[in-house]
């Protein structure tokens, strides 16, 4: 698969990204509330613009089933996990307004940009290359922290944003994008082609990888 | 508002639109239905490029209030209208076989295009007025020729495209749209932009009333 | 080539294009003059928006000999071309007032379009194939209609244009954009990818046919 | 004019780019010789994507003014500033592979990305407005660090720079990029657009102070 191809390509910053020390404190609980928190709150201005990628997958969709692929994402983000994520938000003591009036960080900018930018420069292969270690990385990072038992009573704070990763669901959800890699490149893509998605993949991976940094750092 | 001075300023080309052979053949049942028939196969390629158009707004967007409005019009589009198209074309002999594999004629792709160029090159008010001929316009034209008490039992092979647009529903929409374009020129616009929307504001009236030309004539 | 398999996909449309009448009539000199006029004027109007097709190519472009090329198809329009454009004009009769104040037919804006939304919805190559019918088009147009041994003293008053395209310095750059598409391809291309990038290239020729015709019609 | 009610409503973050630890390391000479190679080398990535915000400039232009002014933008860069660049490094020790093989760093994605993102997004001004913390920002550290009478002989290894973007050619050339946002904007824009445009002038110098700061801390 296209997909385990640009890993390989990419295995040092791959794994800096999904062993990054902010997962390795969710898995084990160790991580700062503070930490979480300001994550929790980047992570909702980060959906905005990923609903804004989705969309413009549609636009830059060839087929029917392709707008229609983007159609589900767009709505799966304003319509579901928005509001599902003003609620755990909630949980965390974080108001509404605490979420919508915060300034965008630094990494939360830099890597939606690119992801967009990327989009737009490119095509649909190029912007999906560019959502893969978000889409497909939180489904890997999630069920290797989950173990094969799940996390649901081990009394980890962190349990609810693990198990919701690590379920069938988002699972499911995370192969199709990695399939639908390999459906819009359409067969083998050339070395050069490669070398471009590959570069894409690195930079996404890498700006991936800040997010987490920022939020342990509660950086703005 | 905003729409009025476009079309004062328009005025010519718009009731060369509004008042196209095709639709007053709608009006008094005289169209021919094989022109019916062409208009229909080419709305649905057309409403297709429209979802794009849409998805390419919520891009574009600058709040989760306009990304809502844009989202709530690709739904429209890909989950509603387009199985009411192929209903619709149903009615009227068309398999969804011939409308899918139809080629895109001159009308369409030109309307289209420019609609998509347009947004792409300028920013979502630029968008949204190559959009409101046919949105506001359609509901203008039906509004009209449904006369004040509608075309339900006249007999009129036309009136059910005519009291769909007449319709609360739809009159309601385009009510909307028109208020979006002051809304989202936040103010009086200079006359430079003016100049620069009522230029497209025309050419998009053009294309729409070509599009209607296209279908009198069955052309490809 | 890549550029002789988009050909012979589309045989039949690209033979009504680069066989058109108006092209015939340049050939044995029997154009109406107010055609060839017509045709001078919105051929000016498309090389704006050519210069901006080679803008965007420098945008999306991911080399900087990819950007320098486009660089070089931006200044050749935009420091060459228009010049040279309104001094064939007005040895045609036509002031430079005559040219930019005409209003854009349907069938130039209808094609730039088509090129400009092609390159934005996809990559660097589906924007370059968009072009090729212009590009290299007129090319092998021009070589044909010229014979073995060109226009020069036939007293065809087309003979300027023939001689302009058949010359050395245009083959040579239509020679490097056949080049360049399979560069960009970067090696055979999948089925998928050419079935769409064969769409692309039938669509801008047929759109490049209905520019001689606009110009045969001397319409709007 | 514009610029200036966009610097008032930005003072902090403006002084904080404009006044930044680098900044003064270059005007007194203390600035470590690492920071500045690094700085270059960066610097010359980043015109790269400037060139490219130019070429988008020219694409989404409605006159042939703008068109030809995007122009001189793109020639300016990849015709002679970026050869300049490359003689300046080899001042500094620097070979054109150390230049043209170094990574991107964070700080330098994160600003072009987002400059190209917001032209995308937005139109013509919007992307001015993006630009202008460079473009005029450089002119105005060099004006005030260069003082009065110029650096020229006061053997401050920075004066080479200092006095390139304070000279009466760049000075120039940034009192246009002032003027032209007043013109792009044609006339008094109302609150809601003066909010955007000042969010995106304050991103954009957030991101310039993030640049000079990545050049102190040599960061990738």
């Amino acid at each position: 698969m296209l997909f385990d191809d640009l890993k390989s390509a990419n295995a040092d910053v791959w794994r800096a990204y999904t062993h990054h020390a902010f997962v390795e404190g969710m898995a084990d609980g160790s991580l700062e509330e503070a930490s979480f928190r300001h994550y929790l709150v980047q992570d909702y201005l980060f959906l905005i613009h990923f609903a804004r990628a989705y969309a413009l997958a549609i636009y830059k969709s060839r087929t029917l089933d392709e707008m229609r692929a983007g159609l589900d994402g767009v709505k799966a983000i304003l319509d579901v996990e928005m509001g599902l994520h003003v609620q755990l938000c909630g949980q965390w003591g974080l108001t509404p307004e605490d979420i919508e009036g915060a300034p965008e960080s630094r990494a939360t900018l830099a890597y939606t940009r690119y992801v967009l930018e990327t989009g737009l420069r490119g095509d649909l292969l190029d912007l999906h290359v560019a959502l893969s270690p978000c889409v497909i990385g939180y489904a890997e990072i999630a069920e290797r922290i989950a173990g094969p038992t799940g996390r649901t009573n081990d009394g980890n704070p962190y349990g609810i944003w693990i198990n919701e990763y690590a379920g069938e669901a988002y699972q499911s959800l995370a192969a199709d994008a990695r399939t639908k890699l390999d459906t819009l490149a359409g067969g083998p893509v050339s070395s050069t082609r490669f070398d471009d998605l590959s570069r894409v993949f690195s930079q996404a991976t890498r700006l991936e990888a800040d997010f987490w940094q920022m939020g342990l750092d509660c950086a703005d």
